[in-house]
């Protein structure tokens, strides 16, 4: 079976120069099979100021109603989305911009809540993963904008951690996948304020025992809930860690790997 | 050899939500391979007059400025692109919004003039063939916004009727190519205020003999020059009518076949 790497990159990155174009020369360098999913950042929210659409909020939570679907689609979809891909064209790598309407690839359904009325938000159906098989078979590298679509002619704005996710469970028939969660810090943490504490491997019985002995930071607990249910989907590693560091996460050198 | 069928719609279509309703209908139904391309309508003026960014005019042209760039790539490859793949999936249309940059698909180079500088707006220098056919033969029709790359990680603007032209003469190698302009008249006519004057085949030497008797309305006289020259380069027919008789523009009972 041959590899392959999902890899989430989050908004901060994303509004990060600097950042971002060291990211983009490492994905562009990862050999072989690639997907990037990417987050939205802050020029969704500045646009929307911008515009004068305020944003919706209910019960803490941002309400995705038609205006920001306006937005985040013009944003995600457009602009980010296209410049990643522009982007990693000039460093040699070839890459397709999609979101999940296109080629029918993520197939999700409006959230219905008894209580919040979420507005165009999506929870994941189905991967479509042969055409993304055919996709990755012909060289190119997929880059995902945080969209999907109800085959109903609606676009859905959906969390990107969980497209993400989703890929790497619809693709782990084909491939041996590497699903690889950047965010700020250098990995799941022993002591949330020392990055020096990088757990190195987290399995099963271990991620029980730490939760027992409470030696985990509340916040991670369900990313790694969701790091194992997406490897018992057939996943083959999650690794958690920075983006910055992504040739030594994929080498195994840095971050929390998670797996059976 | 297979057919294909590469269709260009304007922004007037674009902007008139019923007549874009009827146009995807007939754009889902039409049998085999297919390709649509968009330009932009008024949207992108719009936004570029919410968000307070005046239009660069040099000698009655538009100049795509940096700001006219972004708000391009939101709204051409962003808004207007994913919401007609959207809405071509509800439709039974299995489509992909792409727009030049990815997979390479279109390379172009920033547009070089010893007197006016248009700004972010392409050439074209090459299609890849090879990934459009790939995408092709797995049942996924294509819908591009007018956006090329230079390769070197800039996004250009580039005007649709040329993306449809070089998209043709690209494919013509692999596939029998139907090219279809789509415009406010029902097709060339003797009379240019007159629907019921529409010249159903134009040939080499028919044309000549127009020219030649100053029949021919000389706004419609690059479009036909255009359009010749793609026949030149192995596009098989070049049709020219109205979007909303998209049907019968390819059965061949309206608008005007340009053929040799």
């Amino acid at each position: 079976m041959d590899k392959l790497y999902i890899i989430k990159i989050g908004g901060n990155i994303i509004d990060d120069e600097a950042r971002l174009k060291n990211f983009l020369e490492d994905f562009a360098n990862l050999p072989g099979k690639k997907i990037l999913v990417h987050g939205g950042g802050k020029l969704a929210t500045r646009m929307a100021e911008e515009l004068g659409i305020e944003q919706q909020m209910v019960d803490g939570r941002r309400i995705t109603d038609a205006a920001t679907l306006r937005i985040v689609t013009m944003v995600y979809a457009g602009y980010i989305n296209k410049n990643i891909v522009a982007r990693l064209q000039a460093n040699n790598c070839n890459a397709m911009g999609l979101c999940g309407a296109d080629g029918d690839i993520i197939l999700a359904h409006k959230r219905s809540h008894p209580v919040i009325d979420y507005g165009f938000v999506g929870d994941v159906d189905a991967i479509n993963s042969k055409l993304i098989q055919t996709l990755l078979e012909s060289n190119v590298s997929l880059v995902f904008a945080p969209l999907t679509h109800d085959q109903q002619g609606l676009l859905l704005n959906t969390n990107a951690d969980t497209i993400a996710q989703e890929l790497a469970r619809g693709m782990s028939s084909q491939y041996e996948v590497s699903l690889i969660y950047s965010f700020e810090k250098a990995g799941v943490l022993l002591d949330a304020n020392d990055d020096n504490t990088v757990i190195p491997i987290i399995t099963p019985d271990y991620y029980k025992e730490l939760k027992n002995q409470q030696k985990i930071f509340a916040g991670m607990i369900p990313k790694l809930d969701n790091a194992f249910n997406a490897l018992k989907s057939g996943v083959k590693t999650v690794i958690i860690g920075r983006a910055e560091e992504l040739t030594r996460l994929v080498s195994g050198s840095s971050g929390t790997r998670i797996q059976t």
